[in-house]
This record gives structure tokens, C-alpha cells and sequence, in this order.
């Protein structure tokens, strides 16, 4: 595995702050989105300036650190009463994903070791960067474990994006994919478009060209034929969200995937990091799904495709029970055939 | 059941040639199409300005009209030899509908028995109207059994479009949907916006809002996760082309949403006229999948979605096969579990 497979960077840290390479503009435009304080990272999470739950997880904890910067040099000893509520804006941006919680934490942990006194700058970058490069040793560890489970040359399918873009770089679903295809055991790609906001055609397409992976783009609901058919070997997604029983939230459209891979007997791999996993949640059910404004379904690129006046449904995830997948890929491990009993050994 | 909700028409015939309500257009802009020859009626159907397999049927009957019409004026009795040309390309303009082929035979069956030395243009007007008026009634007769089967208030999920504009007026499925609405047997309708054509979000949804019933317009993979919550009582779709098996073809994306109905538990009906069972055909594995361009995948409303040079894969239909159909619903009566015998009762 070399390394011209991983150019594309979403989250950059400046010194001044964060350069955001901006995918609601992606292809067509590669411009970027400077933030320099915490509220404008919860802004470009919110946007989905950045998205990818390991991407946005990245972006708020370099948010901290401009946050404990700006409130050091403003109150001095302060700071550490003043950078609750921005944890908390941050927090909020989006509520599915939970790596943003999970990095806020790290974050909040390092904050509480620190002195008042002392300028918090240095130690938090740190940490941030630490977050940003286990992040992406973990995606090479994940593309390496994933990888071994594809007999090739094989045709797999994935469904919205989970690439460099997604992640501190690399990347987890499309990582395996990368990885693996370096070694021959994947020929080609078919990529859900992954709509409404269309994350596989604007971006894992991308990515993957820029690759030279061969990808083929499909509308979602093609994805079912081409199971039907025998073309597909693996379905192979990212995770926002699993649960301790290995329960998975993941883009809108994931469940349905599941379901038909089930029917046709073609295997299922999650593949996402440890820090997806909220070992406080028993079982998908209570994992929060994100309902996202109506227009991103009656509307592209500011042209309405519907009537004015029709109501639209746009939960941006969905819950896929663990019976349904047939091997979770983290950086500490495989489980296959996923339940509460077995995902124990990546609580370590 | 009242009128009020049958007011679109898609097909129209002036005297001068037929008016097609241009669906690429909508729901922006209520323009129409003219043709006034076989040829722009072929290039109308294959540009889909007309689709939904009823009316491009109606539509290609009066093509033949016209056909017969301009030969007759021209060469006089050599009208039946030279309308031969204008049958084949009217029935090669788009392939796996078979009400095309099945329009144009009967209208080439009343070609056959015409003398070639009378002005046969009265004649086959009278048979193209009769076609017309026939699917619907066809319609609002499937309305009335379909809409039957359901123990209301219930709501339901379609996909593509089945209304007056896919067919002579009314619809097939929407018609179900319309007759059931009206007697309080379905209280809301989830429409799938149907990518990569935007039946749904462009003409289903216009369709249902004229009416006032209400829908609710989703990402086509948002439908399992609603099937999965239990929201959805029946999914009611249309077809294409029915195997004397009773599988049949559908826009793509029905054969996911069957394989999702069966794994909820969920009924999945069936609703299209006689004209769309092609008996010469045992199973649906024959049936003929057109292959649209790439480009209605790899650009929306005219814009693009993806890098320039992705590749995209875009099949029109797909094929759901009968053990997964509750009912087919056609306006000789329903056949519930369809396979091979019992379709034989529509066969008169």
C-alpha cells in the first residue's frame, strides 16, 4: 500500500485555524472554508461543510483549541469555566454521529488535567493532532483487517461516502476498499449515488477517479438488481453510530442494503473505528436519528425538482440490526457475526 | 368517486395530430409537446415527453392514425404497404413496456382487415379512441378492486408514476390510490422521488397535490426504514410488462422494495391493465431492460452530479418475481399469489 491513495484532506489545521476543503461544493468546485473560532466549526458541521463522522470529530476537537486560544488570551485563568459552552455548541452541531461526542470528550478530558494558569494552547493541539493521526493509522489498520476478508477479484458496493473526505484521511468503508483493491482482491466499485445529498456522486466518485479505482455510479435503488443479478460480492459501509450490541446507524439507505445483501446471501461489512461504538447504548434504538430540513430532498442545487408546497421526509440515518451484518472491521479487531457477547473484545 | 380527480390528461388528440403534456418539464412548467406524424409521436416516447407504459401505447395508436393518414393522402392504396416502416419504428422507440407492441398490433390487426382503396383514417381514429377510452375505464375499474384490498385508514408507498399522466387518465396504481382516498381507505401516500427520472418528486407528487391527497415525498432509500417502522400498510406499484407467470417489469427500484414489503411482512400490489401481460413470455426473466443513458444518473435538473468522466450504470426497470406480489390487480379481476395457473383467469 503506497501512498499516492491518499492525497485528500477535509480537515487541515492552518496554526490560525482550520482550512475545511468545502464538499457541499465538491466536484465541481474544489474551494475551502477557513474557520478560526469554535462556532464556526459547529457551523460547518452543521452545513456539512464537513461531514463523515470521523471527519467532524477531527474539525470540533481543533475547534477546542481555538476556543481555549481565544478564551486564554481573553480571561486568562478563566478559560476553562468560559470553553464549556462552546464544547457544548459543538456537541450539538449534529447529533447522530458519535465520534463528535467521543472527540469532545478526549478534549474535555485533557482540559480538566490542565491548569487554570497555564496557556492551554500547546497541550491541546497535541491532543487534536493525536485524534487527527490515530484516526488515520487507524483507517490503514482497518483497510489492512477488512481487505483479508475479500477472496478477489471482487465487485463490491457502497453506499455514500467514507473516504479521505470522511475521516482524517484514507478512510474506513472506502479505506478497506482502497486497500484492497491495491492488492487485487477488488476489480470494481459500484457507488450509490446516495441521495438527497448525494455523497457517493459528488464525492466517493470522486475520490475514487481521482484513484484510478474503476467506480461505476448508480441511482440507490439499483443497488437491490445488482445483488439480485450476482455482480456484487461485498456491500461494504462506514458507521455513524454502534451500539454495544453492534446494532449500526449509518447513512439513510444502509438498512435497506442490509436487508436485500441478507436475501441474496451476499456478505455485509461495517468497517468503522473504535470510536463509533457508544458502549452506552444497548441497541440501536436509541441511537437519535438526525431528520435533516426537507429541502435537501425538494431541491438540487437550488432548483426546486418538486411542486412548491410538497412536504418531504429526509432522516439523513438509518438503524441496521447486527444480525444483519457479517463483520464489523475496527482498528482493534474484527467481530463477525456481531452481538453483545462478541463485541466485547474491542472494549479494551 | 367524482370526477374532480381526473382532470390531467397526457395524451390528447386534436384532429391535426396529438398533444403531449411534455413531462420532462414538470412540475416547473405545464408545456406541450405537438406531433403531427408517426415519427415525432417515436421521438416523443423515446425522449419520454410521454411514458408510463398505458400511454405511450395510446399515444403510438394515433401515431398510426397520422401514419395512415399521410400515406393514404400521398400514395393513396399503397398506405398498408408503407405503414409498415412507421409500426416498426413507433414499436422500437422504447423496449420493455409491452403495451406499445400490443397498441400497435391491434391497431395493425384493423389495418389488415381494411380495404386499401378506402380512406381507413375514420376507422383507425375510432379504434385509437377506443384504446383510450378503454384504459380508462380500465383504470377506474382496477381502482375499484384494488383500492378493496385495503382495510383503511392506511397508508402507502408507490413508486414511479402511475397516474393519468402514464396512462389514459386516472391511473393504474394512482388510480388505486385515488379510488381508495376517495373512500377513506388510505389516509396518506409516501412517494419514492424515483431516481435517476424524478417521476415521483416531478409527477407523482404534482399529480396527488391537485388532487389534495396527501403525500409525502422521500429519498427512494428512505422506503425500507419506513417499511422496517411499520408506517406503510401496502406498497402499490405499477408494470411495465407482466410474464404469463405473473412476474413483472417495473421501474427500477420496485424489486428492492419487494424484496423490503416480503422481509416486513408487508402486502405488495400489483395494479395494471391486460394489455401489460405479454403471454408469450413464461417468466420474467426474458423480458427486455432498457438501458437509458448515463447521463439521467450523472446529472439532476440539467446540472451535473458527478466528476466529469464517471462512469454511471442505468438500467430503467427491473424485475420482481411473482412469489414476492400479494395481488396483481388488472381490470378483468385480481389474481392473489400470482404464478402461472392463476394467471390463466385473465387470459379471456
Amino acid at each position: 500500500m503506497n501512498d499516492k491513495h491518499d492525497r485528500i484532506r477535509a480537515v487541515v489545521w492552518t496554526g490560525g485555524g482550520i482550512r475545511l476543503l468545502d464538499q457541499r461544493r465538491l466536484p465541481q468546485e474544489e474551494t475551502y472554508w477557513t474557520a478560526t473560532c469554535a462556532f464556526e466549526i459547529a457551523e460547518a458541521i452543521t452545513k456539512m461543510v464537513v461531514r463523515g463522522a470521523p471527519a467532524i470529530g477531527i474539525a470540533a476537537a481543533y475547534g477546542v483549541v481555538l476556543a481555549a486560544r481565544a478564551h486564554f488570551a481573553e480571561a486568562n485563568f478563566r478559560w476553562k469555566a468560559q470553553i464549556k459552552a462552546d464544547l457544548q455548541v459543538l456537541e450539538a452541531a449534529r447529533p447522530t454521529a458519535v465520534n463528535l461526542a467521543w472527540a469532545l470528550q478526549r478534549m474535555g478530558s485533557l482540559i480538566n488535567a490542565l491548569p487554570s494558569d497555564v496557556n492551554p494552547e500547546t497541550a491541546l493541539l497535541a491532543e487534536a493532532q493525536r485524534i487527527h493521526e490515530e484516526d488515520i493509522a487507524a483507517n490503514r489498520r482497518m483497510g489492512e483487517l477488512g481487505a483479508a476478508f475479500i477472496d478477489g477479484p471482487a465487485k463490491v458496493l457502497t453506499h455514500c461516502n467514507t473516504g479521505s473526505l470522511a475521516t482524517g484521511g484514507f478512510g474506513t468503508a472506502l479505506g478497506v476498499i482502497r486497500y484492497a483493491y491495491s492488492e487485487g482482491r477488488i476489480n470494481k466499485v459500484f457507488a450509490d449515488e446516495t441521495r438527497p445529498w448525494l455523497q457517493g456522486a459528488r464525492l466517493t466518485a470522486w475520490e475514487l477517479l481521482q484513484d484510478k479505482i474503476p467506480v461505476v455510479l448508480i441511482a440507490d435503488s439499483v443497488a437491490p438488481y445488482l445483488l439480485g443479478q450476482g455482480q456484487i460480492q461485498w456491500v461494504i459501509i462506514g458507521a455513524d453510530r454502534i451500539a454495544a450490541n453492534g446494532d449500526i446507524a449509518n447513512k439513510i439507505g444502509s438498512y435497506g442494503l442490509a436487508v436485500a445483501a441478507r436475501y441474496h446471501g451476499v456478505r455485509f461489512m461495517v468497517v468503522a473505528p473504535t470510536s463509533t461504538i457508544d458502549w452506552s447504548l444497548p441497541d440501536g434504538m436509541e441511537i437519535p436519528i438526525e431528520q435533516r430540513p426537507p429541502e435537501e430532498v425538494l431541491t438540487l442545487a437550488g432548483k426546486d425538482i418538486a411542486m412548491s408546497g410538497t412536504k418531504a421526509y429526509n432522516p439523513a440515518f438509518d438503524v441496521t440490526p447486527a444480525h444483519l451484518i457479517d463483520v464489523v472491521v475496527t482498528e482493534k479487531g474484527v467481530v463477525r457475526q456481531p452481538n453483545s457477547e462478541r463485541m466485547k473484545v474491542l472494549q479494551v
